[in-house]
């Protein structure tokens, strides 16, 4: 299967990044790029955009990226810094990039960043491969 | 502001934990418990909760403990381990508890849950504490 | 082996928890609380002791508990907040408890304080389970 | 004070960095480069350099470059990800670069990596910056 081919698996199952309005820019092996619009459902109390937001996309293109090698790979530790807030309109790219890739665990760099290319968060997630292949299963029933 | 108060007001305009389904169990300074049930939009591409909506789950209970003190707190970091999956229809619990408040900066502990009480995630926070207060603008609106 | 075993058959190797004059002060399965006297080589630049020894004793903690089931496990993520600095001549002491230890990983809190109780940084680690086993090779050498 | 300055004077006082035999490669405002030799004394119980060393390295190269500026920062945050052992005698060097300074805060990425460039350890810090100057004390001393 190629990364094309996982994404369309995964994400035709992933409705979450379906409400989130989720479009992948690039997605090859280690690498996904993807971004998304700020809605009003996606505010917390302050008027900003809910760091549960911010994690989903990062974390969606870590999903993406770290599964496009074909093996099923699941977050196991991750760690995110909250630089800047961004508002309702907002148009926001999370970008992953894997740093390591071993037999067991993989590591990647998520930066997500605004339209003016500042940063908003810094995630670093570490995965676990299990010995599973992404199977394309939904993608032939569509 | 009493802890109340300052819970309402927040979540007067908290439209994301109130998409979520987000339920306050108890609140009080330091102290936040909170539930939702997964629903079918919440599912990440291998039928599981997304990451996003856990960490949402604990970065919304981590915001209602550390704003119940009345000044305005902001996430900096968070780190979050996976231990466990959760599958649609589970109830979910997220619990923040203060480990430390200083002048500038609280740091939280939030632990989440299920019904059976098997950790589904670990999440450690540090808030930055502005000067600013909780205003009771929304709620007093309503 | 027991949990005594395999701490002293690591012990005994552990060259820079002996230079830092680490005492274990309880050992049991998921379990370890230690202490040491911070000295003036522990230092950083404003006076206070150095993030890496904090870091270390929280490290060396960790270690010990999640080697105590038999299996030798390696740290894979860890994240540290530093609440209170701590001086010269006091004595820290590093707790590790096990919340989670699936087949391949395990997670562990520490938490690091100074005899007034005080919180010095909380810790929170993941390892790696590998299938090799702690080997008493340098406990019976001696 | 130049960043040259900042450096020295912290050195003067930074007996853990001068135990572990760290030499600076490059200090500039916003980052700084440090190496140290793997010394017997810096080992673990398995024989491989103690996370708490491979810490301390990434940590005086954050301390160095974050308060290169002039004010006075201390860590408030870190993870650290453990991506390869490290063994005695191998040259262990230390990259910190900064990502994001604010009034309050100042955000780092640190890579620590062998001569092979292998990546042996990733470590982010968040610090937090104080109202004071590192002041020229002990580099006038001397």
């Amino acid at each position: 299967m190629t990364p094309e081919l996982i994404l369309n698996t995964m994400m035709n199952k992933d409705y979450f990044s379906q409400w989130m309005g989720i479009e992948v820019d690039e997605i090859r092996e280690g690498f996904c790029r993807l971004h998304f619009t700020v809605k009003e459902e996606m505010l917390n109390g302050f008027g900003i955009v809910h760091g549960g937001i911010v994690f989903a996309a990062a974390d969606s293109a870590f999903a993406f990226a770290c599964n496009s090698h074909g093996k099923i790979s699941v977050a196991l530790d991750v760690s995110i810094s909250f630089l800047k807030p961004a508002a309702i309109n907002e148009v926001i790219t999370a970008e992953a990039n894997e740093i390591h890739t071993g037999n067991k665990t993989s590591f990647y760099d998520v930066t997500v960043y605004n339209r003016q290319d500042a940063i908003i968060a810094v995630f670093k997630g570490t995965a676990y491969r299990t010995v599973d292949h992404v199977v394309e299963t939904h993608a032939k029933a569509d």
